[in-house]
């Protein structure tokens, strides 16, 4: 990190746009993951393509890596800077640049939200589905093929997205994509850079593809004796072609916590799963007569539903503070998220099996699970001590390696980032591996976007 | 072309499998477009990823291209070998690996058409949605990033492939993907490969995501005075949100010989939609309803719907014959099909202006279209002449030309092989383009893989 750096970048972007204060470049230190953080040499506040244009050509000119940084909610180390150098902030990079209604698309800036996106489009009838949970930007969902609650209805944000501007490691502006709905022509640019979490490129500009908001939403609830019958409820569900909104599992020890946190009442600790049904009113109610028969046929006890929007969104609310209830249910305690996927026959022995591991491990645990993608998250509690953070990382490798025994991945939606680096090679074909650093290595030779992250053994050391 | 690579490939394959036959080669020298053909110098017949491996070991050694060839029903010279080389059938690779019905996946060899496919799935209650018309083979289909009727429902081959084996230009045996719903691990390399016309590698095996045989279907028929108002009423069907099985239009030429070609009685000469709905039964009515009132709104004619399977078919049958209609209606006359795509707001303006060239052309050119995703096919009619073809490829690059003007692509779904290299420079970014060519050098330095195709000015003589 050279003060010539620093020089050139004021000179350019503004004295106010580079800053070195030890409060701002702490900040941009880590996400909310338990990686150990790393300060950056300094944070830019980029305000356009330009800016991120001019800023990656000094850095490729200095040699001095750059990591960029949105809403900083990755939980997996994606936004620390291991080696330092440049913190690029595009959290002000907020802009709604076009919607086209008829189209049924829009542009947006990298750094704005999915939430803040959705509030200004309200009065078009339509909305961007891809629900992550947190306040995350569009940006940095895009870098880590995030998804979330509505992925099993209107898919990740990798079927959401039609093209993108990205920045490259030399400071080149490159446009993928475009605006139609679908092309044949080319290679598939725009999904090479969706999920390469920075270091293949920034993305500055996002294409999104909008949905109808609608017409008619309901909620359902519905509680089970046993992990499986929940699993084999979701899966006939999606199976028997219902076009179901969400539908999501809390395990025994989540409903615990929630009941509690959220005041759930007429309730059980049992396996439950939240259901949300989307549509003409009609469909509506013939989706929720099909789900209605398979919870019978599955043993589901007291299946309850409701289209009342403070009853919907009192349900709903309270699998959205999953999180908090969690915190909540250990005070003083850390929460680690694990992000395990596997195809959607195995979860039920994948889920029994995390269910005995943490009962080995004297660990508190909820679960809850995007139950129709196969994915689910476990909330490890530990004790805010290095050998409870320990146990907890213990916990979380041992979840990933059944997940991949199982077929699966070790992040479906949370990434790689500094968290899972170490199963690449264990996921991955090592044809496929290698494959993955030739890529990085033409797209950034001297290894200066996001360093460390992803592949396991970075560019530079491989040399 | 050596001798010794037919010898060394007649060594590790067998006889019978390499074969220099002028009637194979020349089976193998196109597709069914009107690029001009190309002689392979020889004719390799895979049963398997291990014989594409050895091949393009074999290849790769000896400099000669190779050239994938799978139901050879490309439109745009894909399969032509303009270097000669060696081209690689893959027809016999017709295997389905494995289906499981729970996780609605199954895993194919790449020369398995989606009919073939679809038959042997039958009784799974899945099957494989991407219906490009033709009998094309799922390897083909990703290969080209083809989708047809059913992407505004189900998405194109892009959105329904979860994992590829493929074999590097060296002969290196790489798998991407896997069979979870989705993953936040590593490159898409899935993704780069889907459309990559055979260019960066050959696939060989194709995991593919299965959908629930819909319960009901239901099929309909209505007419406009004005296209304007035909494209009017699809944008509306889907900004309300029905979720539409396939909505296609046909224009008053490609109806005119539709009517003449498969008997079509009560139908007028106009621009026609051809609609399908499914779901649940509920659910199906309740989108017919939807749809008879915005036909009604935007002065439909005689919208007349069916779920009977016979009339249904019929009707369908009569769209999936619209190529045999427009050849029997100048019979002797050759059909070249146009692939633009525009976002769908500017379908109207664009083929109205298609309509205005085809007037000044002299030609017959009948229209039929995927409105729901923007892409139209222009059936040009060319008499079977030097001059006839000239004209009919002078119309093709005025659509193309119309099409880039309104920020389309030049191809929806065919892709680019031979026919669309020379709009690719001005449908795509330079730097895209650069980034493109940089990922071609970087997977096939020797530029051995369909050389010639996709991109303007092949490596070779980019060197």
């Amino acid at each position: 990190m050279t003060i010539d750096l620093i020089t050139a970048l004021r000179a350019r972007l503004g004295e106010d746009r580079v800053s070195t204060a030890e409060a701002v470049r702490e900040q941009h230190s880590h996400g909310e993951g338990h990686h150990a953080p790393s300060l950056p040499g300094a944070v830019v506040f980029a305000q356009s393509t330009d800016d991120v244009a001019q800023t990656l050509a000094l850095c490729s000119a200095h040699g001095v890596p750059l990591t960029a940084f949105g809403a900083g909610t990755s939980l997996e180390g994606h936004v620390n800077p291991p080696e330092g150098g440049i913190s690029l902030d595009l959290s002000r990079m907020t802009d709604l640049l076009s919607v086209h209604p008829q189209d049924m698309d829009c542009r947006v800036q990298a750094g704005i939200t999915r939430q803040a996106l959705n509030q200004i489009l309200r009065d078009t009838g339509l909305f961007f589905p891809v629900d992550p949970g947190g306040e995350a930007t569009i940006g940095g969902m895009c870098a880590t093929r995030a998804s979330g609650t509505a992925a099993v209805r209107y898919g990740t944000i990798r079927e959401n997205v039609l093209g993108l501007t990205v920045v490259l490691a030399d400071g080149r502006v490159m446009r993928t994509g475009g605006r139609v709905r679908k092309s044949s022509t080319g290679y598939d640019l725009t999904h090479l850079l969706i999920g390469s979490e920075g270091t293949l490129g920034v993305i500055t500009e996002i294409h999104l593809r909008l949905h109808p908001i609608p017409e008619t939403i309901a909620a359902a609830v519905v509680q089970f004796e046993t992990l499986a019958d929940a699993v084999a409820t979701a899966i006939d569900i999606l199976q028997f072609g219902v076009p179901i909104g969400r539908v999501e599992l809390l395990d025994d020890v989540q409903m615990d916590a929630s009941i509690r946190y959220s005041s759930l009442t007429g309730l059980r600790t049992l396996p439950t799963l939240f259901l949300e049904f989307v549509g003409g009113p009609d469909s509506v109610r013939e989706q929720i007569a099909a789900v209605e028969a398979i919870v019978a046929d599955r043993g589901g006890l007291g299946f309850d539903w409701h289209t009342d929007p403070d009853q919907r969104a009192a349900l709903w609310r309270a699998r959205h503070h999953a999180y908090w209830a969690c915190l909540a249910y250990r005070p003083g305690y850390r929460a680690m998220t694990t992000d395990a996927i596997v195809p959607i026959s195995a979860l039920t022995e994948l889920v029994t099996g995390v269910k005995a591991d943490i009962a080995e491990s004297g660990l508190t645990a909820p679960i809850v699970g995007h139950v129709g993608d196969g994915n689910f998250h476990t909330i490890i509690l530990a004790p805010p001590t290095p050998e409870g953070l320990e146990q907890a990382w213990a916990l979380d490798r041992k979840i990933v390696r059944r997940a991949l025994a199982l077929g699966g991945s070790c992040s479906g939606e949370h990434g790689v980032g500094l968290g899972k680096r170490a199963f690449m090679a264990d996921e991955h074909d090592p044809v496929a591996l290698d494959v993955m650093r030739a890529l990085k290595r033409t797209l950034d030779p001297n290894d200066i976007l996001n360093p460390g992250k992803m592949l396991p053994g970075n560019v530079r050391s491989d040399r």
